[in-house]
């Protein structure tokens, strides 16, 4: 027994519960959310179809002519098991259209814009159908800031985003996703061979061991490194944590009134509902 | 003598100072916005080319062959007044390649789209130079939800979003903006003839002096009434700042833990700087 183990039945209960009242109290009974193929957005899909019905949620499929093509067949193949409408958008004439002017553009760069090109996408189907955008970030990868901000870190709400990885494949079984969908390497598919835990340098199940001690325990990095961890993982760690809360925040508005925005305004998105 | 009334050089140090300081502390010196030619932006402009210095500034300025060209005749005076270096990044291509999928699509999907092409275009250019995000929306418009979430409200700092649009004028004769900016009639130049006034059906100028009674000074709607406003107008602009809240606010995550992003987890955009 771990202390990063879930209750599954109960947190499916549980997150199944709030997507229904988030979404219904805007009067929306409708999700859309991007499908990836990856463990993240699967899990997301298969508690948002449980929530609000298969013929209420709309998974979009957003390759690039890059992209591994297992990752649009796992993502199909979740939502056949599912019975939920998918909706392939590729991504490939936006992104070349803008990057022809900018050819020198990295891979960081290139990254990001796609996944910015993904949210605008979600976002413009969510206007079209009335429905909501669905999250799929899991809090490790917030936590590290290994995100897009405004990319895929943008979304009205986000079933997954307190889960760490570790506990999203535990949910993932629980919720009968497809074997090969939790079996393979986490990867954000953005060249070939691309994997999580290569790029980062560690793994996912040590480093939410450590955030588990470090954030939600609120032990300090010395206390950390005295229970066997490596003090040079735990402050790398802890470094990207600190590095990458502007990711986590939104835009400083300079202060110059009595009320000013995420200050002293700060009513829940849901104020008044 | 109105309780809008701004003290304009007062004003302009404490947000030439403000964008001098938060940008420093991330060890940027360089700032990069979208220039439309419309006042809000060009504020923000002569701003930080006022504490960073005209040669650490780039405005980028994004037409779609829609939009009016008076609008960037507007962006390049006020840059070339300024000594500025800008870069046009025409977005038609990637708009135009994404609705030819999508045909159908209204005015607002439209605008919303450009919005947020524009602002992955902010975010490309500032990692290409290492420089900061400028947000340039005021706080008439966040407060009306006037705005495109995750479009033109994403920025890693905004000078001047706790300026009603009212004090936005008085801020930009005190900088000398070019007449032409300050006079002509706000908009989003999404369509010939759109003005913004025309298509909320009130004038900034009444908006403002009811925001400040309302949200600065916390005062009722029955009061304000009592004061000689318009019923339906006051009301319509509370219900219009209470239904974009969830604009003003990260996504909405599902809490499961201790620590939540947003919630138990709240540090400072420059926790640790």
């Amino acid at each position: 027994m771990s202390a990063l183990d879930i209750d599954c039945p109960l947190v499916e209960q549980t997150l199944c519960g709030f997507i229904n009242e988030e979404i219904g109290k805007f009067g929306v009974g409708k999700a859309v959310f991007g499908m990836s193929g990856g463990i993240d957005s699967t899990v997301s899909a298969y508690l948002a179809a449980r929530a609000l019905g298969p013929e209420n949620v709309l998974g979009i499929i957003m390759p690039y002519k890059l992209s591994n093509p297992e990752s649009q067949a796992h993502a199909e193949l979740a939502a056949v098991d599912l019975g939920i409408e998918t909706l392939v958008v590729d991504i490939t004439p936006m992104i070349d259209a803008y990057f022809e002017v900018f050819p020198d553009a990295d891979n960081s760069r290139r990254g990001n814009k796609m996944a910015r090109e993904r949210m605008t996408i979600l976002y413009d189907h969510s206007a079209r159908l009335g429905a909501m955008v669905l999250g799929t970030s899991n809090k490790t990868e917030i936590l590290l800031g290994y995100t897009t901000i405004w990319g895929d870190m943008a979304s009205a709400i986000n079933p997954i985003g307190d889960l760490y990885k570790t506990q999203l494949w535990q949910l993932a079984r629980h919720l009968n996703v497809p074997a090969p969908i939790i079996d393979k390497k986490p990867s954000a598919d953005l060249w070939e061979g691309q994997t999580d835990e290569g790029e980062l340098g560690f793994t996912y199940e040590d480093v939410d061991k450590v955030f588990y001690e470090l954030i939600d325990r609120r032990r300090k990095v010395d206390e950390i490194v005295a229970d066997g961890f490596d003090r040079a993982f735990v402050e790398k760690a802890y470094r990207m944590v600190r590095d990458s809360q502007y990711k986590r925040r939104m835009p400083l508005i300079a202060k110059l009134s009595h009320r000013s925005m995420d200050r002293d305004f700060r009513y829940s998105r849901d104020w008044g509902r």
